[in-house]
């Protein structure tokens, strides 16, 4: 391999073959090829763009840096579902049980929360006891056991994607959509499902700002599943708003428990239901999608997705008694965000991106990798787009243990709802995207 | 500096204020940025383009990362030529003597030759004795002494340049019109010159191979020259064959000193002239170019040329009497190309690439940076374009040690000859670029 003659084949617009791509990044992770000719690389491709069959080549080579998890012992289509991120996305931790109930097993890795978005491995770790860091074996044993394991990301997958992001970030090419797909189904990939639910958010709180660009990611991420033979189902949705009405760790899984136990949460239900329909399709336990959404619904209704998280939260190590009874779970103190005298009239809008940044603030999030999180600060929104609201009245409670920092947040957290411009966000899920040829249960 | 937003300004087609250029130039020089950094900026910018401004700043720093020579001791205005290569280019060692005898001081720093095209050191170094090597102090001391110095690079003029070529030879960015002329320009107008007079060179044995990028070089040249502060004049000339009859050093220093001593040898005597009277124009001892090229020619007829050359050579060591009577230098074995059977009719284009490579393999030439050269190796062009051939004539002549080799050289010299297609070559001197305020002689 010619190295500079590959990236020079890039810089001139011509395609790269798989081969070549493979061989550049295998060498990269073996320490073979210096960063400063891969970051040329990474710059070409941003600049010059990477077709479907160059990302697919990228996401292959990364995925087998490291292991690929060989799930075939247990029975039945392993079903995992990603989000590319948003505020108040606590979807997974409604979702996997669910799924797992229906009869399909739920292999889920998941991330912590870095910026303004969260992470599902820091609300499940607000349940006391809950362990995130279980080995190889034991995610094994576990799916086989009960259907569904909820796990962080392990070292030993995807170590190419670990690099090659590391040198992204200090090079100016995160946000190329090539490179962002194929880190997410590198790692996806690796995990040994057969098959893959996407939630790719746009909007202010999501990392992608337009419909177009989430339009080009979902479509990406559908490609490349389908190139490799995962049957893919992307949903475009809408993060113009926070998701449902908590932000904050222990405030997000309560609010998945109050889904799990039936409750009718907007936007929330809503979600965790269609994108259950599609895992349960998928996972061949239903003949439509549609049939798979109602099968959701009516687990959720009968106790049965409840009883699976109770079990999960069990195996797991979870203290079980919060989960039955969130009340039990000790609380920050509060502090009520009224609405100050320029808000009247529909709200149009609540800012996520704000919401999200103010959370970090509470204590909800980290500002770099290494921090911890306060599990139970947060937020709650008590007026959502399209609610009538006049000065004076309670729009958002702040948990948080900075009783210093609630004056300046409950200041911006006001200027974070509008009622100027627009109509409230439209719908929540915008498209589908499904180019495979999978055709329902088996 | 936040080198990433500085990568990304460009990645993203702004511009990058010059103080940001220079500031990651020196941080660069200094090993504060590491290499994948300055890679991907290297990239973003060649695929985003630089304005002159940008090129300036670039142009600037590397300059400054390292001595900028002082010569305002010795009285008069400095003017030196480069030239971007090209083969049979023994322009410098009959114009610069030719300009200090009109009164011009020429302090002049050279390269040796790499690739097909050979370089004024090798060329200089062919008179036995010569020494290129001198330190800064000589340097200024013989140009106040007789007006004339011709020395090559010293690690002390513009180190950043150095590094950053080395850093794109291995990332796919050496090919960009900016960088080439910020790294021509940087070593200038370390020099410690007034005034520059460029040899741009388009065509077959030219670093630039279209027209149209010679242009663009010529008039980036021109451009950063002036905006620094330094007239400059940019020719374009014709590359598309061989510059005069000899390529090889010693050859060409013989054909040099033909020139000094006032013989017309065609192209060689023209080009001399014109870019003589530039030079002798922008020194303040002419009142216009054409009236210096009058003046060179003068000088030329008058025998005053080539005694200041005798006068430089003394000075640097080398033995006159090789240059006053060049019968007297030992020559190497020679043997004589025939045309081939199918080359007859007027010669319309003989290949300049594939005379210097063949001049490489004669001995005349290095492959790597460190191989040394025969300083008799060569060959002589026997038939120019224009000139009638039939298939048994001599068309060429080849001095080598390598007896082994001259089979197959001659058959490969002889393909670079054709009578087919298009005319003769068109003008040498294409297009001049000047866009200073320089009203001439002071």
């Amino acid at each position: 391999m010619n190295v500079v003659e590959l990236i020079i084949q890039k810089r001139d617009g011509h395609a790269v073959e798989p081969a070549a791509i493979r061989a550049l990044v295998d060498a990269f992770t073996r320490g073979d090829v210096p960063e400063y000719q891969v970051s040329a690389f990474l710059m070409a491709a941003f600049l010059r763009g990477l077709s479907d069959r160059e990302s697919t080549a990228l996401t292959e080579a990364m995925l087998h840096s490291g292991e690929v998890l060989d799930l075939s012992s247990v029975p039945g289509l392993k079903v995992d579902k990603h989000s590319t991120g948003g505020v108040g996305d606590k979807i997974s931790i409604a979702l996997a049980p669910l799924v797992a109930a229906a009869g399909v097993p739920v292999p889920m890795i998941s991330g912590r929360g870095l910026g303004h978005t969260g992470g599902t491995l820091d609300k499940l770790e607000a349940i006391p006891g809950f362990r995130t860091d279980l080995n190889v074996d034991q995610y094994r044993r576990q799916l086989g056991d009960i259907g569904v394991v909820m796990i962080g990301q392990t070292s030993e997958i995807a170590p190419a994607d670990k690099k090659l992001y590391a040198l992204r970030d200090v090079t100016g090419t995160v946000e190329f959509i090539p490179f962002i797909a194929s880190s997410i189904m590198s790692k996806k990939l690796a995990e040994g499902i057969d098959a893959l639910v996407l939630d790719v958010k746009w909007g202010r709180g999501a990392f992608m700002k337009t419909e177009a660009d989430a339009r080009r990611l979902a479509e990406t991420l559908a490609a490349i599943g389908t190139e490799y033979g995962k049957p893919t189902v992307a949903w475009l949705t809408d993060m113009n708003a926070p998701l449902g009405y908590e932000v904050g760790n222990w405030l997000e899984t309560k609010e998945a428990i109050a889904v799990l136990r039936g409750e009718q949460v907007p936007e929330v239900t809503e979600l965790v239901e269609t994108l259950a329909g599609e895992m349960i399709w998928l996972g061949g336990k239903a003949a439509t999608p549609e049939a798979g959404t109602a099968e959701a619904a009516a687990l959720l209704r009968s106790g049965a997705a409840f009883e699976k998280f109770v079990e999960l939260v069990r195996a797991q190590g979870g203290d079980v008694s919060v989960v039955e009874n969130p009340a039990l779970r000790e609380s920050r103190p509060v502090c009520t965000v009224e609405a100050p005298e320029g808000l009247r009239g529909t709200i149009t809008s609540i800012d996520p991106y704000a919401l999200g940044r103010i959370a970090i603030e509470l204590g909800a999030g980290r500002k770099t990798a290494d921090e911890a999180v306060d599990p139970l600060a947060g937020l709650t929104i008590l007026k959502k787009p399209g609610d009538f609201v006049q000065p004076g009245e309670p729009i958002m409670r702040l948990h948080t243990l900075h009783s210093d920092r609630t004056g300046s947040l409950s200041e911006r957290a006001a200027a974070a709802f509008s009622t100027a411009g627009g109509t409230a966000r439209g719908d929540l899920l915008v498209d589908r995207y499904w180019q495979g040829t999978w055709r329902g249960a088996r």
